[in-house]
């Protein structure tokens, strides 16, 4: 193993590669190091941007904290999460809803809410009434789906950002026997992902923008049945065709319907406008 | 740009970059997102897989300080660094020197040191005699070549890994109006590469070790010549053949010669054996 240059020191390093005993781990190293290498020579990297790249990764690595996770957001805007989603959840079941990104906001066990209750802690915006139902591959109602919902807010912001002391437009839900869920918001707006570091630099550099439509996120989890991890889009947003970070799907879009004042679908009378939005969800049984 | 899977994903990615006015970094970066992307449709990494690479490049970034450069580290044992090297300096000529990894412990601006002084400052060991000449593509002596050498001590730590006080094993020389360079030192060790960080772990679990063969490094720097980075290497080192940041080549292999007490090349008389190691460097004109 010396005297290598750039035609044999790929088969090298694999070779030293050889003794790893997990199997996985081996062939995921050795594809790794291939494209890699591949990558390079087809590129030609003076030793100048070879000390740039390093140095980005690292500035992105220490972007990094418990509230910031720039590497998933890299990873987003190459669109290598929705690359790796498609990968992982690939259906041609119209039953089956489709997924899409996690988004880096998500925040696990969120305070339990009842059917129809608010979740607009803290926040002023336009009234937004979600509901639906949720349901398997042959369309009949699950009961006790746990789903949980987060979004941002009238302004672009979720409430991990603001440092706010409690959670607010996060919730769980849990759906009743005919398989509804059904709970009082604000409609989200477009935002732009964090652009303060290495990766809103990379947008800024190469011309891109940094915005997502708006949206609601949902998590849906039930026993027997493949997680579900999407989005509900806004029609008409200015962001569906352009989303910064790839995760946008015709059958996740829908009409935040703006409605007059005046009695809403659970039965309250609301004073001014708000928007109404219907989702049902299918799940895929666990293989 | 909706509805995007696995096949027209990367498409999608590249052309998002399509308004970058910067020509080369839109190269760049349609080259790495066609090579991530293949790469990743070959493993199909699970969602699990993902999130744990994800978690290996924010910790390797974060072990990264003014002292540490971990992707530097995990550049180097992929063999990234050496075919970087690679496609910016090959060579055929004999008359020029091969290259080498940098490595993560160069320090710029060393303490200037008088030709045939000693550069042991604060550490023990058994005597090491450093002597050559430079020349240019046509054997010429080549004077006032700014030659910076750094190295291990025979325990295998370089200043930097043991927070002394000032430097050691790390000086700056200029050649002679013949080209000759030449200075005391001690026999450096072979070493592991820093260990405890993502890298270390990474050599771990796939059953790499992660020593290098002993050498000294050498950065020479001439007016109208390429800089030449490179290390020499002693022979019979165990290591040789497997050097974890792929760094061998035959032409950077030389004898550290043990030679008994007495008379020194220099006139000195030593009372204890030494080693002697020649090398001489050939530099190539600037282009
Ligand atoms: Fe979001
Ligand atoms: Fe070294």
């Amino acid at each position: 193993m010396r005297n290598l240059n750039a035609d044999n020191i790929t088969d090298a390093v694999i070779n030293e590669f050889s003794g790893c005993q997990d199997e996985r781990l081996k062939t995921i190293l050795n594809s790794l190091v291939t494209h890699l290498h591949a990558f390079l020579r087809e590129v030609k990297p003076s030793e100048e941007e070879w000390t740039q790249a390093i140095d980005f990764l690292t500035r992105t690595g220490q972007m990094c904290d418990d509230k910031r996770q720039e590497f998933i957001l890299l990873s987003d805007t190459l669109g290598v999460t929705m690359l790796v989603d498609a990968l992982n959840h690939q259906t041609s079941d119209p039953m089956v809803s489709e997924s899409t990104v996690l988004g880096p906001f998500y925040v696990a066990d969120p305070p339990q809410v009842a059917q129809g209750e608010a979740i607009d802690w803290g926040v002023e915006g336009e009234p937004l009434y979600v509901e639906g139902r949720v349901h398997n591959e042959l369309g009949e109602p699950l009961a006790n789906v746990v789903i949980d919902v987060w979004q941002s807010d009238s302004e672009g912001f979720y409430d991990v950002q603001k440092e706010l002391d409690s959670a607010s437009l996060r919730a769980r839900f849990t759906t009743d026997d005919q398989g509804r869920y059904a709970f009082w918001s604000v409609t989200p707006s477009p935002y732009p992902i964090p652009t303060d570091g290495p990766v809103g630099k990379m947008l800024e550099i190469t011309g891109r923008h940094p915005y997502r439509p708006a949206h609601v996120h949902f998590m849906l989890m039930a026993k027997g049945y493949e997680t579900l991890v999407t989005q509900v889009f806004a029609e008409d947003d200015p962001y569906l065709d352009s989303d910064a970070v790839f995760g946008v799907k015709d059958s996740l879009v829908r009409d935040y319907r703006l409605m007059p004042p005046g009695p809403a679908p659970d039965g309250r009378t609301l004073e001014s406008s708000y928007r109404h939005l219907k989702y049902d969800f299918g799940l895929k049984k666990a293989s």
